[in-house]
C-alpha cells in the first residue's frame, strides 16, 4: 500500500507518461470534453476535488517548469482566488492567453485531468521539466 | 452542461445500473483492489475525496434504504466520527458486521467507488431501494 | 436507483461530457447514420420516443443555450408541430439554417441520441450552455 | 430507410437471436441490473418506453408463445393494469411465479431489454415459438 | 423467432443504419474487399446466395429510392440478366456509370453485404429512400 | 481470387480449425442461438441458403466422417426430403437421437453455422474425419 | 478436416478477402514489417518456409494475373535462382521496378504474408485476377 | 534484424513465456484445435512446416528436459520416421503415453505452435526445463 | 516528470492496486508465466533487473508488512545471497515454505512482476501493510 | 526456457519486427512518451536499466548498421560517458543531429523501449542492417 502521494492508479500512470516537454490539462468542470484524449475523470460533485488540490498533489512529486491559463481568469476571479492560484504557481513560469488560443494546445497533450472545480476558468495546461 | 448533482459520467452510468437490490461499495484508500469488479477509482490524494462526499452525492440522487459496515468501523473510530457516518446514514437500514463477512458481500455488488478516505474502516456497502 | 429524471446509464455519460460549447445531436427515424460519431440509438418503433421527450428530459438537468434546426422544419410541418417544437425550445437561442449546412455540424459533435420521432427535419443539434 | 416496425439495430439483432425455446427478459425500470447478459437499455425517463409498447412491438414481428411474470404483479397493480397486460399477452401461455424464482430464469435469457416502465413488476420474461 | 423476412442479426442491424441518403454495397463474388468498411458476408460457394436475392429481401422491408451500377454490366450481361436486373429495380432511379467512378461511391457506404453472385459486374450500390 | 469451392473468409477460417475429432454445428433457421459458440451466420431469408448447401460445400473440400441429427427429423418430414439428406450424407456414419439429447452436444462444438433453412430438424452436427 | 491444400486458417481467410484488382504482398526475411497491415507471418526459421512456397500454394487454388518484383532481385540472383521464380510465376504478367517505387505499393495491399526467405529481394506483390 | 534463430515474433513472444515447468504443445496438421488457447498457427500446406523443424528451432536457443508423446506414434509410423523423432528428442526424457491421455494435458500449456506435419500422432508437448 | 522514485507507468498503477491484504509476486528469471494474471515483465537479459532491486523501489513507497519465499532459497544459495535477501526484507514477517505451496498463491495475487534475476528461488510474494 | 540472451517477450517480439531500414527508438528516462507508437517500458527507478544495457542486448543478438543521437549528447557529458557510448556503438555509422531533428525521426519508428537511463541525450534512434 502506498505511504503517501498520488493514490490513483491512473493518475499514477497517466502522469509517469508526461515528460520532458509533455503537456497535460488540468480541466475544471466545465471545460469541454475532448473524445480521443486520454482523461482521466476525478469530479464527483461541484468543488470536489479542485484543479489546486490536484496541481498540489503532482508538483510534490513531479517537476513542473510551465504552464499556460486563460487570460479570462484574472478579469473573471476575485483577488483571493488569483493569489490562491498564484501561490499555487510559485516557480513555474506562468503565461496567459486568450482563452481560444489556450484550447488549441489541448490535442497535443499527453491526456486531461477533469476536476469538479467551479472557478471561473481554472483550467491550465502545466509542462514537465 | 449539468446543472448540478454528481459531474461524473463513470459515476453516473454506473449509479444508473444500480437498481432493485443491486449493491454498491463504497471503498476507503486501502481497502483491497478487486480485479473483475467494475471501479471508479475518484482517488486523488489522503482524504480526496472522502466515502461521505460520495455518500452524500448518492443520496442526493438516489434511494438508498439499507447499508453494510464493518463492526470495527464503531471500535477503531471516534465519537465525532462515528456521528458523522450515523447522520450520513439517517433512514437507512444499517447492519455492521465483522469485516470478513462484509468483504464476502463485495463480488456479488455491481460495482465499486473507491475514495481516498482514511477513516479507519470507513467502507460501506449500499443497498439500492 | 435514481430517483428521478433520466434513467439510461448511456444517456447520462454521453450527456455528462457535453460541456460548454460541446454540442449533441437529437436525430429523428431517418437522419443519416454516422459512423464514428458516438451514438445512442433510443428507437423503439415510429414516435417511440420523440425528439422533444429527449429535449424536455435533457432540459430539465442541463443548461441548453443554443440550438440548429434545419430551415425545412418550417415549411413541411404544420402549425401545431410548430408551435410545439417552440415550445420546448423557449429560452434557447434558435438558429435555422438549410439542412446541408446542419448536417456539416454533426461530425463536430460529442455524440447523437437517436429517436423514432416522424415529424419532418425533428432533427436538432443543442449547444451545452 | 425501414419501411415499418422496429427502428434500432440494437433491438433488432438481439431479437434475430432469440429463437426456438430462447428466452428475452423485458425489464422496468427498477429491475436489477444483470453484468455479462447483452442489455439493450431504450429508458429514457419515467414511463418511456413501456414494458407493452416493447412487447407489441416484439408480437407484430416475432412468434411468442409463453411468458413468465411475477406472481407478485398481480396483487400489486390495478383491474386496468392487469386488463392491459393481459390484453397485450392474448395468445401467449403465460406463466406467474414467485418474484424470486422468476429472477432465476433471467441468467438463461439471450439478452434483456430495459425500459422505464414504472408499473409494479412489469418485467416479463418472453419464450420464443 | 422472427416471423418472416430477413433473418440475419447482422444484416438487421446494418441494414437499420442505413437512413435518409445513406447508401449500402451489394458486392458480388469478386468485387474488391474494403478493409474499414463495415461488411456482412454471406456468400458460401458460387452463385449462393445472389446479389438480387439479397436486393429482394432488402426491398420488401426498406425504401430503396436509387441505384447506381456499372455500365459494363449492360455488354457483359445477356438480355435475360438485363430484364431480370431491370424487373428486380423496377420503381428505383437507376444510374449507370464507368465501373472506376462507381467504385468511388464506395467509401462512403455504411456497409457492404458481399454474396456469390457469378453475373458480372453485378454490384449495386443503393441509397436509401 | 478463389478459383473455386467456399468463398467465405470466415467461414474457410472456421473449418479450417474443424480438425480430428472436432464438431461443428449445422444449424437451420429457428435453431437456438448460443452466445460463447463461434457463430457464422450466413442466413438471408426463408430457405437461403439450406443446410445442406452448406453440407455440400463442406463435403467438397472437408473429410467428415459422422454427423449426428435428431430423430424427431424422420418423424416430421416426407420421403423426400430424408432422402436428399441420406443422399447428401452418404458414406458419413449418422446418428439419430433425442433432439434434447443432440443439443447437448452443441457446447463442445468448435463453431456453428447458421442457415435459413425451414426444414423441421434439419439441424446437423458434423465430425471431422 | 482439410482434404488438401493450404491448411492455414488466417492464410485461408486473408486470401479469400484478396478480389479483383486486390494485392497482397508476400515477404522475405528481411522485409521491412508495416504496422497497420494485415500480416500472416509463417516465418520460423531461415528458409522456412520459402516465398515460393507460398505462392505455390496460392496459385493452386487462386487467380493471380500480374505480380511485381524488386528489378534488383535479377541483379543479385543466380541463374538457377532466376529460373526457379521465373517457372514459379509462368502465366503471371511480371513487372520488374526499383525497390523503392515496389514499396510504394505495400500500403495500398490488402495483407503480408511473411516467410523466412532468405533469397535477396525475393519480395513479390501479386495481383488477384 | 535478427542474426539468426527462430525469426517469428510471436513465436518468440510464446517461447519466452513457457519457463520452468511450463508446457507447449507441438501440434501436427490434423491435431484438434484448442479454443482458448494461445495458438501460433505456422502451417501453409502439408508438411510446411514440420514438428521436427520447430522443435529443432526450439532446442537451438530453449532449454527442453521432458516430452510426452501418444505411443499410438510408435505403432503407426515406420523405423525411418521413429528414428529421425529419436534423434531430434535425444536428451530429453520422453514419455509414452496414450493418445486419449495425452490430450488431457493440453488444457494446462502455455500455448501451442501448429505446424503441417503429416506424420501420423506427431503431435508433442515438451516441458521447460 | 517524476522527481524520484518508480519511473514505469504500468509498475504505479499496479502497486497502486495493491491494497490492504493484496499480494504481488515478484517473479525471477525462470518462474512459471500465469497467464491471467496481470504481469508486468521488466526483464531484459540475466541479472538485469534483479528481484532486490524491484523489492527496494517497491519499499521505498510502500508498506509491505509480510512476504512468502521458497525455503529451497535457504538451500540453494551462497550465505551471502541470504544475507542480502535478509537485509532487503528487514521488517517484514517472512515465510518460508516449500515451493510447491508458494505456488499456489500466485493466482490470488493482484499482479505479478517479472525480473531477470538468476538467483535460485528469487521469487517472492510480498503482503501490502 | 531461454537459453540466454534477451528475455523479455515484447522485447523479443518487437525486435523481430524491426527489419531492413526499420528504425527503433531507445529511450532514457526523461524523454517525450510518444502515445501511439508501440512502446516497452523497462524503467523502474533512475539508472535502472540504461539504453547501453539495452544497446549491448540488441546488438548481441541483431545486425544495427546505423544510429542517431543529438549533437547535444556531446556537449552535456564527460569523456568517460562518451567514450562508454562510441564503444558500445562501435561498427555502427552514428549521426549527430540536434535533438529537435532526432525527435522528427521517432514518429517512423516500428516502436520504442524505455529505460531508466538519466545520462544527459542518451537517447538513440537504431536502424537495423
Amino acid at each position: 500500500m502506498l505511504k503517501t502521494g498520488i493514490l490513483n492508479p491512473h493518475v499514477l500512470s497517466l502522469l509517469a507518461r508526461v515528460r520532458h516537454t509533455n503537456t497535460l490539462v488540468l480541466a475544471d468542470r466545465g471545460f469541454p470534453s475532448w473524445p480521443g484524449l486520454e482523461t482521466v475523470d476525478l469530479s464527483l460533485v461541484d468543488g470536489v476535488p479542485t484543479v489546486l488540490q490536484v496541481l498540489a498533489a503532482i508538483r510534490a512529486q513531479h517537476v513542473v517548469t510551465q504552464a499556460f491559463m486563460a487570460e479570462e481568469f484574472g478579469r473573471e476571479n476575485d483577488a483571493a482566488t488569483r493569489r490562491a492560484f498564484a501561490a499555487a504557481l510559485r516557480g513555474v513560469a506562468l503565461t496567459h492567453e486568450p482563452h481560444v488560443d489556450f484550447k488549441k494546445r489541448v490535442p497535443a497533450a499527453v491526456g486531461l485531468i477533469r476536476t469538479g472545480d467551479t472557478v471561473q476558468y481554472a483550467n491550465m495546461i502545466v509542462v514537465s521539466g
